[in-house]
């Protein structure tokens, strides 16, 4: 059986690691899932002067900073993407791949996604576009479906989807070598609509365009309802309340993701608020 | 005519810093009001760790890091305490002694105060006890007042008092050379307890007891309900939403002062918040 975390913090941006700090300041045992950079958004920022205490610098220093003071204090992420979350009653599973973790409270700290949906993506959600392919795929069985991966995580989905589909293009908005099945078409261009009658039948492209059944969005951060079901959602954000508690019990969020202003000490702040009233939920449930 | 300001920030602990910053930043016209310490509970801190990106500082280089922010955006602080802010329906009136300060919005960031009243000090409230001396002085003209005095800007209004007053004793609760007039009497000692009768007649302290008409416990903060007549107070805190707005209309607090935890880098997100939620707000009404 897999040992149960008190607290398990989804993101490493500013958020995520004030809640790690906290959570490890208060001796709970936790873990955080994030990526190496922290977060893309700290590293894009060209000068940051709204950080109180951290004047003028730049997005790469204010990420330096961060990971100096998680290194000092022994912080270490998990360089895993969790793909879902579900409210067992007592704790949270959290599905990481071929993987399960289970914790007693959730931090989420996902931020949120600024790619904007393109022409026509919106009209057909539901009708042919979507945003996990391994989830619908079945939909897809025998019928040609194009993949737009935002990173390289995008590769395995559309993998998958190759077993089932009868035919699938990979549009990857991201440099690299692409680990994928030969029978998938990679085409190297940019989406710039959706076109349909009804249901999706077509995707343009800048140079070209692809007749298809499905279209498939893997952007960086997935919607936070589809990543916990049963997750309150008000005007686009996770609902949370002034102690940072969704509407699931001992599920808290911070961050960009609960909502604006989009902004680092912001985040951080939201992320101390989450992580202490997860030990005080902590407290009083045991 | 007194010019009126975009924004007034009442005090300058990280959560009235990091809204100045944010108010500078937007180009709004505002004021903040504070003191040279910036706050004296960012220079008691022995030894902070969980202010992400500033690891394991002391409290002292925290504050010095917040000076040099603020230098370095050119912020200045007017050292000067407001007591009583009115809303005047289109803006607000900020009483600062003989001075009175307008502005459009005020953003309340006047921390917590931790000492508690002592014994008989809330049931003679209004009727002998007060916490603005300089406001009330006129009361006591020809009669004996007590003045606690928890930092030296407690002198200057036993100075003020004492050119009305008969005779005026000051209790200072700090250690330090006192600048006040002769016929001012200091006494080195605790106050524990109000005594009156219908009204105050004396202050019992540790090792002496005084005959006063009126006592001024003048501590670090005055309570917000104090401060600003007609907020909205929830459990010992103002109110705000999550866009850190009061219960009056463009009135917003950050901070300690809206409730806990009291923690730094959550102060510094909420006034950033407050102060982006001020400019919104004069958008607005433009
Ligand atoms: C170009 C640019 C400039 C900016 N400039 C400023 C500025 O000057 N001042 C300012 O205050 N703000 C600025 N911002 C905004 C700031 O970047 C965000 O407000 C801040 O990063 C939000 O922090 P967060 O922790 O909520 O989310 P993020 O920083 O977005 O971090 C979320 C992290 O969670 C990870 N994640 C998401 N889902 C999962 C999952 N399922 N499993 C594992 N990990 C996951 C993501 O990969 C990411 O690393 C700027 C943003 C940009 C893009
Ligand atoms: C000993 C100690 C150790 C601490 N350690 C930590 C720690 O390790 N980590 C952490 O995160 N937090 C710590 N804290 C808590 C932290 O100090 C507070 O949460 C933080 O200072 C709150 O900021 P603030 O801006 O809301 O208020 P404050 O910092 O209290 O600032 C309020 C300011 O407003 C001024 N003011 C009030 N009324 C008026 C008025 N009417 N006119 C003009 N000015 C006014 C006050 O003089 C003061 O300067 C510690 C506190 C103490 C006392």
């Amino acid at each position: 059986m897999s040992e149960r975390y008190d607290i398990a913090i989804i993101g490493s941006g500013p958020a995520g690691l004030s809640a790690a700090i906290n959570a490890k300041i208060r001796n709970k045992k936790y873990i955080i899932f994030g990526n190496k950079e922290l977060s893309t958004k700290l590293i894009k920022a060209p000068k940051v002067n709204n950080y109180l205490g951290l004047p003028g610098v730049k997005g790469v220093d204010l990420k330096d900073a961060f990971q100096k003071h998680i290194d000092e204090m022994g912080i270490e992420i998990t360089y895993e993407r969790v793909n879902n979350v579900y409210a067992m009653g007592e704790y949270y599973s959290l599905m990481v791949n071929d993987k399960i973790y289970e914790a007693t409270t959730v931090i989420l700290a996902t931020g949120v996604e600024f790619s904007r949906p393109i022409e026509g993506e919106e009209t057909f959600l539901g009708k042919g576009v979507g945003y996990c392919a391994t989830c619908d795929a079945p939909l897809y069985k025998g019928k040609d479906v194009a993949i737009i991966g935002y990173n390289s995580e995008g590769e395995e989905e559309a993998n998958y989807v190759s077993e089932l589909a009868s035919k699938v293009y990979y549009i990857p908005m991201y440099k690299g070598e692409y680990n994928i099945n030969s029978s998938i078409e990679v085409i190297e261009d940019i989406p710039e609509r959706v076109i349909g009658d009804g249901s999706v039948t077509n995707l343009q492209l800048k140079k070209s365009e692809v007749t298809v059944d499905g279209i498939f969005f893997l952007r960086d951060s997935i919607s936070p309802a589809q990543l916990v079901p049963g997750l309150k959602i008000e005007e686009d954000h996770i609902y949370v309340d002034r102690t940072m508690s969704t509407n699931l019990k001992g599920c808290f969020a911070a961050g960009d993701c609960v909502g604006k202003p989009y902004q680092y000490i912001k985040a951080a702040g939201e992320g101390l608020i989450a992580a202490l009233s997860a030990v005080s939920y902590l407290d009083k449930i045991k």
